[in-house]
């Protein structure tokens, strides 16, 4: 058994749990499986996976695809996922850039585009634009926009997730309350969910298929956030909008935040910071060519620092020692045993963070003699928000109550 | 409807909730309820309640009481509680102080003991003591141990609550690995079942029903300790040892603690280090007797706080500060409306707490321009966790997928 099928293991004994996600997610693990396998992997009885396989026939996603003779003898109807059945769109963006992929029900992507971030524009040009990327992801892939689910699009909070809006006046006041989910639904005919942007990336790396059922995410692009992923679920809190990583106070006497705390991790560690003591060094700006976007100048900083480059090595060297505080405070509370790092920060020096945090983490962590906590990178990094944002769509239609009722 | 029944009236639409509990709740809170009236109050199918009903009856915690006319005149049988039907114990304690008490089916204490802590001596001696006291319990109550479900025993962590054993070396090696459920429960006849403190404080300020059904508690006795529950449910990580709210980092740079990390919370604010100051001030020491367990001395330097003694007020002080430092992390990682204050340490200076932490929040909460957040505090802070421990064993037997099946 995978660790994935052991975790969608735990999953079938858990009513909470979506039973036609989990059946999905196996039937794309073993590619043809019989229904006596299936009920085997997921623990479910048979009664229930029998109705399982017959709603996800009957949207469209599993078929028949012949039989196998099992050991006993008896041969086995298979099923196999029909994984150009539907596709979703994933767009995961703050204001420095924007990641857009179309993913197939086999979790797999089949096109991406690499975009600018919101900048200093308003909302209303952003959301065109990312409909022209959108269309032109679905030109790439040559799918119909009747074969797309949807979009899951993933970014900062605080947000309304339900009203599909933006609770901050960032990066400007235009942005606050601005209908971003109805606009962008009304520019392209799809509908469209608001989701975090670290909660995205946890549903990513569970779609990539590399972590347990249990992690916490540490996401950072233009920013730090956090997000947890417990037997399966994501941690939501009150309102959804907890996890707010970057916004934990790592030095009581710090500077205060424009949040109203003092001391805040993104405020210290984060690509801005990082890159605001690099424009004080007037040789590391010549050497490296700084002054761009904060994000692309940390990522070029970064790749200094692995190159050996003292001054880079230093700025780096303080950003992980300070996101490694933060995230001994993230397992201490949240108890997981796995940490993944996901966001475009982490392109190129994800290895450098993934090792500091690893080592202070095995020294510092409470429950250390209890349990390990491993540091790992999401499979891409990159990527992760936004197929997480787009696996999102699905599993939104996976958990609807009726799903399928209509169509079987 | 009452703020409490508004909770248990979301705890009814949401599949994962024990039934039997939130009915059992709603009986509680009504005195006499009809069936109608609890299918209404709950939102759960005339079905689910007639079943779940039956079952309390079959296990003889609800009885007919009688009808009652309706508005449309048809007369509706009425079913009330019987709150003598059985008894929990529960047992709070750490290293300088622990309560008792025997709970009955309407969650009234009906006999409680302040009781020692676990100071210095052996595991045995402790237990031994304990099962003394429950003896001592019950014979006040006047109820013999057929009638009682069982004690629940909450203290500090890290814990496998599953074994019923603590994997921490404190306050001595010996307490590491000791079979202290299976224990105590040989000493007393009675089945225990372990929990972290601060959850157990969780789970009594519900029985209390004071609080909403998603908040975060703040405990403090001997050490600090968090815990959050969630749509009524506790959060409990990967292996039920999160919220270690004690060892998170509030100065990167401070001392290391014990745990391996640096400047933990433990260290700065609770009762020991508060203690620790204050005996270096030879003219406190000897204004306020202290010099006896750092418990005792914290509660005696608040006291004096509260009477305005400038050492005294600039201690505590400090303590409040700091907490509010942790509380603001706790909040912005849980995303909670409500954090509740419980434990014996804020048992006279409780308020003092309340109004610093509430200051704070309201200054520094990330999600505060969003929804506010109410520090309270629990309504009977030193027993709260040891009635959470009591109510845990009847939610432990509610929850269980049988109950009253038998007996039917």
């Amino acid at each position: 058994m995978s660790r994935k099928e052991a975790a969608l293991r735990s999953f079938g004994s858990d009513t909470r749990l979506p039973t036609l996600a989990v059946v999905l997610d196996i039937i794309r693990e073993r590619e043809t499986v019989s229904r006596v396998e299936l009920a085997e992997a997921t623990g479910l009885t048979q009664a229930t996976m029998t109705h399982a396989v017959r709603k996800l026939i009957a949207l469209g996603f599993v078929r028949e695809a012949g039989t196998a003779r099992s050991t006993r003898g008896t041969p086995r109807r298979l099923l196999e996922l029909r994984p150009e059945a539907c596709h979703m769109v994933g767009i995961q963006f703050d204001r420095f850039s924007a990641v857009g992929v179309v993913v197939d029900l086999a979790g797999r992507v089949v096109a991406q585009r690499e975009m600018p971030g919101a900048g200093d524009r308003a909302p209303e040009a952003v959301v065109a634009e990312f409909a022209e990327h959108v269309a032109a992801m679905l030109e790439d892939a040559g799918v119909a926009r009747s074969e797309v689910l949807g979009i899951g699009l993933a970014t900062y909070g605080p947000q309304d997730r339900d009203a599909g809006i933006l609770l901050t006046p960032q990066p400007s006041p235009a942005w606050q309350g601005y209908p971003l989910a109805e606009s962008l639904a009304e520019a392209t005919g799809l509908q469209v969910a608001l989701e975090n942007d670290a909660t995205a990336a946890g549903i990513g790396v569970q779609t990539l298929g590399t972590a347990s059922s249990s992690f916490a995410v540490v996401f950072m692009a233009g920013g730090i956030g956090g997000g947890v992923i417990i037997d399966g679920h994501p941690y939501r809190g009150a309102t959804s909008n907890g996890l707010e990583l970057g916004h934990i106070s790592v030095d009581a006497l710090g500077a205060r935040c424009g949040c109203g705390n003092r001391g805040c991790l993104d405020t210290i560690a984060g690509p801005i910071p990082v890159t605001e003591q690099a424009l004080s060094n007037p040789a590391l700006v010549s050497r490296l060519g700084l002054g761009r976007d904060p994000l692309t100048d940390f990522l070029a900083i970064g790749r200094a620092a692995l190159e050996g480059d003292t001054a880079a090595v230093g700025l780096i060297e303080a950003s992980t020692h300070t996101l490694a505080v933060a995230t001994v405070t993230l397992v201490n509370l949240f108890d997981v045993a796995q940490v993944v790092l996901a966001g475009s920060a982490f392109a190129d020096v994800g290895e450098l963070y993934q090792d500091a945090l690893q080592d202070v983490l095995d020294r510092s962590v409470f429950m250390r003699h209890v349990h390990s906590v491993r540091v790992e990178l999401a499979e891409d990094v990159s990527q992760a928000a936004a197929v997480g944002a787009a696996a999102l769509v699905l599993r939104n239609l996976l958990e609807s109550p009726n799903v399928g009722d209509r169509a079987a």
